[in-house]
């Protein structure tokens, strides 16, 4: 198998076995099959993950959020660096659906992760761009995937806290990040309405130089109230944790508490109730997704869409009339 | 026309001319009208709120939310009879998702909002039960509708906390309060999650006798909190006040603030938004939720989904080739 030449196909067995050896070459090309969005791709890639599935699931998978400045990426590369010095295996992913737009801004930057990245321990993958069949997250979860057959022990995935993508990251892992800054308050106000009880930890970033008082002063704050919220494990009250990139103050205890974490939700059964629960949920949005984007790509829907639309708007049909005029026109035309 | 004779089925013009002047029999019969599920009512049903159309629109809708023994019911009686006594007309509307098992749990009971349910400037409808096309929220979204053709100026819907009937709620009104007891933080660890987020107004109840000084301590400690959370409604702070539906204490302060709230949206061209974008996406949902319950009912996904669910739980088939797998069959078959 010539892995030079980049536009020879591979067959099924080369991929599973490249990714089952962790061939970086093939688990990148087996990546972009997954990230394809031409039909012809998605059948062998969908043979390839179905072949890899019992290769899978082995990882921790830690999500990692926070509003631009924060310094998520050199949280990840201190972070990533600390973990594959310690012996594991760390990838690296991006949810970021601006992508398609920007061509990847949070990860595309070469510079960024750049030690990292060159670790042999290591697997950085820029965000993929968007298209059909659940996107973006489709293809975070499925590159997931990837990894974890090719050996991958923590699997990280950044979101940069667009739209929806919080709650899609949340949806794919196991413990859930944010990384803040000081002055609790104003940054709090730049969080996602839920934000606060969707994650099991908080940290709060550049806890280092003039900046360390400010930064536990922060952390006091914060404790206070994510005492008060709802939580989002059972039996866990959000952790808040100062920490430094720079100086690496805070990098070992942050790690220490993924790992508490992680064995209070083996310990109460959360583990596998929450994975099989997020692969059902996800199940039901691909198929729900899929249902919905055929409805509003029909020829008909598109025509009559917009005018129904506006009457509703315009307070000259009631709501449901209009969506039973639609459906009845869709289902004649089905 | 004989009201006498319940049977006697009234044509379109008799519910429209009967509802607009809010003959309370004929509201009442129109908003059963709207409640039932068999079809054969659907096609009045939505005649006559097309017909109405124009004539909605003008009351202040307001949500009110809280844990069970939050004293809901006797805050809204109390609440209800201060506004009637004002002159204004208020409806009282309940969505209660449990109300088909448990046949109107929240408003079935008919000694609650005895007083409020007698006064002839009030009207009080309990929960209706679920059913096909948006169930209980498009019950009560119609029923708004009906109850503003009649003249009510505040419509009040009510909900038990239960599933999403928050979310629900929340996407109907204008204004939307929590009712609280002291001991926030307790209080706060059973409130829904995101909950904090989605009011525009906590009001801690029960402040009254020796209750006084904790109402007051929770109402220091929620207004810290709120302060640092996202907002709901943009230039708005979430206000936090104590009340007490025993003694009165604060009522009048509540009606003031929902006031103020109300300015605040309509000269910051909040109002029309949020109503228009409410309109959308019911509209939405209400099209989306036909369409997948038109999948998930037809015979061949009852009889292959368990199946194919059960080998992507079992990490045997991935969740995209599943999901394609029972996407090609429905459309085969329909």
């Amino acid at each position: 198998m010539s892995l030079n030449n980049r536009r020879q196909s591979l067959s099924l067995e080369e991929y599973v076995e490249g990714v089952k050896a962790n061939n970086r070459a093939v688990l990148a090309r087996a990546i972009t099959l997954v990230e394809s969005n031409a039909a012809r791709h998605m059948t062998l890639a969908q043979e390839l993950l179905t072949s890899i599935m019992p290769d899978t699931g082995e990882s921790i998978r830690i999500g990692i959020t926070g509003v631009p400045g924060a310094g998520k990426s050199t949280f990840i590369e201190s972070f990533g660096m600390m973990l594959c010095e310690k012996g594991h295996r760390v990838a690296v992913l991006a949810v970021d659906p601006s992508s398609s737009l920007s061509h990847g801004s949070i990860l595309g930057d070469k510079t960024r992760m750049e030690q990292l990245s060159r670790h042999r321990g290591a697997f950085v993958r820029p965000s993929p761009a968007g298209g059909a069949l659940g996107g973006v997250a489709r293809k975070t979860r499925e590159t997931m995937l990837l990894c974890e057959a090719a050996g991958y022990d923590i699997i990280i995935v950044e979101t940069v806290g667009v739209g929806q993508s919080e709650v899609s990251v949340r949806s794919m892992v196991d413990c859930y990040l944010v990384l803040m800054l000081t002055g609790a308050g104003d940054d709090l106000q730049g969080m996602k309405k839920g934000m606060m009880e969707m994650v099991d930890m908080m940290l709060i970033n550049k806890a280092d130089g003039t900046n360390i008082h400010a930064a536990n002063q922060a952390k006091i704050e914060l404790r206070r109230i994510v005492h008060m919220l709802p939580r989002m494990t059972n039996g866990w009250e959000t952790k808040v944790q100062t920490v430094s990139s720079l100086t690496g103050n805070g990098m070992k205890e942050c790690w220490e508490t993924v790992e508490q974490f992680y064995t209070h939700l083996v310990k109460t059964k959360q583990f596998d109730e929450r994975r099989k629960k997020q692969a059902a949920n996800w199940f039901h949005s691909l198929i729900e997704e899929q249902l919905l984007s055929s409805f509003y790509e029909s020829g008909i829907i598109k025509r009559e869409l917009p005018q129904l639309k506006q009457s509703v708007l315009d307070g000259k049909v009631s709501a449901t009339q209009a969506a039973l005029a639609l459906l009845k026109k869709y289902q004649g035309n089905n």
